[in-house]
């Protein structure tokens, strides 16, 4: 291997003692145009790049056509690439995770569907057909699915905006399923057409100050049940929910605050050890059950019900009935349901996506985004047939799983069968747990969303996401959720676009001994060329930014020529120098102004040379000019200080002076 | 200057003498960090980059307090820059210019008036104050104001879906009017708020398509004048206009078809001998005035209204009345009024300050874009108060004016003054005018909007354009001249997003015999360097496309690890060098990627290198990266030879092989 790099430094050692320096520095490199493609061989590559960057075929290549088929099967089935492979050991583990996973998801399962404003008993149903769909179509061993918080909190407020779930709880249910059908089937579709990054809009920073606002909502939510209110507000929003607290002081319930005020201690002290030592992560993982065995027990023995202590009450018992007769798709409601299949769908992918990547990352391993979308996509339209909301895979618990030692999906599995023997017989021993507890849990699970290191790590590295972070806590807190969101969404591309306007021009220098060429501003030590205006250029050059160039460039020369050094040398500006290095793609408003740029400073005597044109550029300049103009050998290098020696000694020849 | 020059580029020839090229390829440069700035100067230059990049006050700077003022009115008011030079010799030309172009007005004003569904004198009346208000305040030498064919289609056909002209035509009459204030008001904001650039989303595709597609509409309006057509539909697109065309047949007048053949084929011909001899500009720019007269004395002598050819009928007579009592501030159309006035000042501003460029470049001054909106903007709000409508400058007329030779403003003053004239004495002559020939002059005037030579071009440079400015023609068609625009702007848009989403890399490969690197698919002779994945990203790295290069990067190594070459030789890989050059920001999501990209080559056992990182970059990595992991000394280098070779001799080191 070294064998040849040797030759080839070698060669070029060679090649450089044969000629002196100077000349090495004098000769020129050709700009190579790439070899020509048709326009339907460029659209193609373009689509390929754009839909299958990750190239999911390339395993297919150069197989039998049996190898094939089975490769084919595997992809879509991941369980049939490791199913084949799994153990007694891989089982030990999934078993221990699971079962933790359980102990977390039932009382998380029953909490969310409260928050969704749903039955209690549909969180359940959440938590047992769509781990099991996942456990099939998933590619992530980490994941563990279910119901998660956001994703119930936007469906349930967006939701009442048009139906009460109160009054009309059959109808509510109805536009739930529905909702979560049509998120199901956006979802798949996604990933399916291969346009899964559009949940990439979502920036980080965004996402921060999006769920810190949603856990302040989600826990704002639960001073109903903590403070024992029962004329709670039906607004979301921060200044709703306070007014309402503070003008029902009177339904203040000191027995449940007190409860609730334990039960929130003992969770935040759990959660605090396991953040703090992970190897315990057992501790937060079996809180919540225990802390709903506790209550439930103190609440029966105590008769506190009697005492302003609400509790679930009665639930039903069973498995999931099918709910494909409750879907709605027609009626007064169906742009309602619409939108909030496609906004939950969006944030719940999201967060699946997110957390599939992390632990993928961690595990060294990779999940294929736009399978992943497909996945959690059919599990939510198979799902919506069986009386499931909205699931995803919840970032709480995967982390609980993937401590725990999750192996493979089994640990799903594990799960939905821990969550199916609650239903079929437990579901009694819930009648007394208090509502208190279910809130204790939630803001407990929400409590980490709210992400403080990383919001200042955001403010150190950049001030602008930083505005963009708190558009969208502030839009979740004050406006409403979905708006909060579509605001910081929507000035995260307002920057790309003004970006796009407003692209960097520098002005470059030479670092002295050598023919490197860099920014004056960052490089102190480079310096300028007389005569030499050497420009670069960091963007694709189109419309939106033709018009500023211009000004730009021309404000540039200016500069230039009012420089005082300049002025004191009589060094008049006999070159502009483009380096096209960074500009990689131009449209026609682009090639346009590079042709009137060249038009213009001829006639002030000064002449455009373009340097290191990407290919693309390169072919749309010369298809645009007819002449060949502007990319004729004396006007067009490879390189900036190619392009200055060889320019300077021509302006020697013709100034013919001091040599 | 000379002398400083050979100095320095003497100085490091020195330099390679002294030492061996082999050193000097092998010195190591130092990659700096801009000179630190807190965040108020960065934000302070990043607005003065997006609002005034053309740094207005320049001028002022070192002047004395008077000199200022004087500097800035002239900056308000150009014509106190150039009056004082002015001379009989620049009058000359001036009033040769202006009487031309008033030829030209005269009947065109009346006939876009119509177009506008308005009456025919406010065309008049709009040629007349506006070009004097521009002749104080414009800083073009060459446009010709007044009312031009796509705002008054569009005004007329968007104020038209609420308010009929024919019913109610004086509140029409008022809408018009309160259109053209926002419209101006708009106009002008957006040139004091320094936010022109607003008009640059309008790429040449989108306009191109867009005023084929216009030029068509408007000429199809035309069918109703040329056939005599009395029943004509009020829509606009191709279909319904057709159909009525098509089911009116026993409407056609032989007479009003034939004498309106022969004018419009007299106009076509005199258009056809200006363009192939600019210097015969008068032939079509007297044409339609000649038309007018002709035609009306050939109507009045043979008494032709009593053989079905309509005529336009009494005029008033006198100088544009105030309007500004009819102006509504509020009421059921304020919304439409508002959208108008937006949609019409995009578009008349647009054309404006397009015209104002092109002029300005091909004699070599330069127009402010934003003073030019201003200007504009300021014309249509007094425009609005003297019962004008829309104003701007007009294409065709400025290219006459260009071609008889104007100099000044002046000439818009000439202008108005013929038109005054035409106001106070000869409005009663054009009681017997036909409509016809009003009919032909607009499709003369518009058929110059169909640019096939345009769309010829961009269709050989770039067919994404292509596809873009079909949206807009066939939009503007089918659907609506607005909707046609917004679907072009939206592409247009969409495609950049779509681009920033989807940024190149290019793998790089070194040209022999030289330090240089680049683009293995361009340059066929690049060769890679065994051990090392060379990639050059091309775009800022955001949270749009950190996903997708992470992904794009992995497959890059795949492809090298599966390269048969590299498989044959046993050179694993051992560097993945990012070249940063064309990276000119980066943001949370960014540097993320960079941190998450160097752990997880870590975990293959792959370091990674970056090369010239800009500035900003350099900064946010440094602020995000508290051990500085990502920028120590050995993994951060100047250029890629110098990465290159300094790391190839470390391997050498480590694997001790064939040296």
């Amino acid at each position: 291997m070294e064998g040849k790099v040797e030759q080839e430094l070698g060669s070029q050692n060679h090649h450089h003692h044969n000629h002196p320096c100077v000349e090495i520095s004098m000769e020129i490199h050709k700009v190579e145009t790439p070899p020509k493609r048709s326009s339907l061989q460029k659209l193609k590559n373009r689509l390929k790049e754009t839909f299958f960057p990750d190239d999911p075929l390339r395993q297919f290549k150069g197989q039998s056509a049996k190898q094939k088929w089975l490769l084919g099967f595997q992809y879509i089935f991941p369980i049939l690439q490791w199913g084949p492979h799994y153990n007694l050991n891989l089982l030990k583990s999934d078993v221990v995770s699971g079962l933790t996973i359980a102990s977390l998801a039932i009382p998380q399962g029953i909490s969310y569907a409260k928050l969704a404003n749903l039955p209690p008993i549909v969180g359940l149903y959440s938590s047992f057909v769509p781990p099991l769909v996942y456990a099939v179509l998933g590619s992530s061993k980490d994941l563990a699915v279910g119901p998660v918080s956001i994703a119930s909190l936007l469906m349930g407020s967006m939701l009442r905006q048009e139906v009460s779930p109160a009054q009309d709880p059959l109808l509510f249910l109805q536009l739930a399923f529905t909702s979560t059908f049509f998120a199901g089937l956006f979802q798949a579709s996604l990933g399916f057409l291969r346009l899964g990054f559009i949940i990439d809009f979502l920036s980080k920073a965004t996402l921060i100050g999006f769920m810190a606002g949603a856990a302040i909502i989600v826990s704002l939510q639960q001073l109903k049940a903590l403070l024992g209110i029962t004329h709670f507000t039906k607004e979301m929003g921060l200044v709703p929910v306070m007014s309402s607290v503070f003008h029902n002081t009177k339904e203040w319930s000191w027995q449940t605050i007190l409860m609730g005020f334990c039960f929130l201690v003992f969770l935040l002290v759990t959660r605090h050890i396991s953040i703090k030592k992970p190897k315990l992560f057992w501790v937060s993982a079996g809180a919540p059950l225990l802390s709903v065995v506790v209550s439930t027990l103190f609440v029966f023995a105590f008769k506190a019900q009697r005492h302003g202590i609400s509790v679930i009450g009665k639930l039903e018992q069973g498995l999931n009935p099918p709910s494909w007769n409750l879907l709605h798709f027609h009626g007064s409601h169906m742009g309602l349901v619409l939108k909030t299949g496609l906004i939950t769908g969006i944030i719940s992918l999201t967060e699946g996506i997110a957390v599939g990547r992390t632990f993928a990352a961690l595990k060294n391993y990779q999940v294929d985004g736009n399978k992943e979308m497909i996945a959690i996509g059919v599990m939510n339209v198979v799902g919506s047939t069986t009386s499931c909301y909205i699931t995803t895979g919840a970032f709480s618990r995967s982390a609980v799983n993937h401590n725990a030692g999750a192996k493979t999906a089994v640990s799903n599995i594990i799960m939905a069968v821990t969550v199916m023997v609650t239903l079929l017989f437990l579901m009694p021993l819930f009648q007394y747990t208090p509502n208190l507890v279910l809130g204790a849990i939630i803001v407990t699970a929400v409590i980490g969303l709210v992400d403080i290191p990383a919001a200042y790590q955001i403010w150190k590295v950049d001030k602008f996401d930083f505005v963009v972070m708190l558009c969208a806590f502030f839009g979740v807190i004050f406006i409403s959720v979905q708006e909060g969101l579509a605001l910081a969404v929507g000035i995260s591309i307002f920057k790309m676009v003004l970006q796009m306007t407003r692209p960097k021009t520098v002005v470059l220098g030479n670092i002295p001994g050598t023919d490197i060429f860099r920014n004056r501003h960052q490089y102190k030590d480079a310096v300028p060329v007389p005569g030499f205006l050497i420009l670069s250029i960091q963007a694709p050059i189109n419309f939106a930014n033709s018009n500023y160039l211009n000004d730009r460039i021309l404000r540039w020369i200016q500069d230039y020529e009012e420089e005082e050094e300049n002025i004191k040398m009589h060094s008049s500006l006999r070159f502009v120098v483009l380096d096209l290095a960074a500009v990689s793609a131009i449209d026609t408003n682009g090639v346009t102004f590079v042709q009137e740029l060249r038009r213009v400073l001829e006639k002030k005597g000064v002449e455009l040379v373009l340097v290191n044109p990407v290919g693309e550029v390169m072919e749309k300049l010369q298809k645009a000019d007819g002449t060949h103009d502007l990319l004729q050998p004396n006007v067009l290098f490879l390189t900036v200080g190619e392009a200055v020696s060889s320019l300077f000694s021509s302006m020697k020849g013709v100034s013919s002076s001091h040599v």
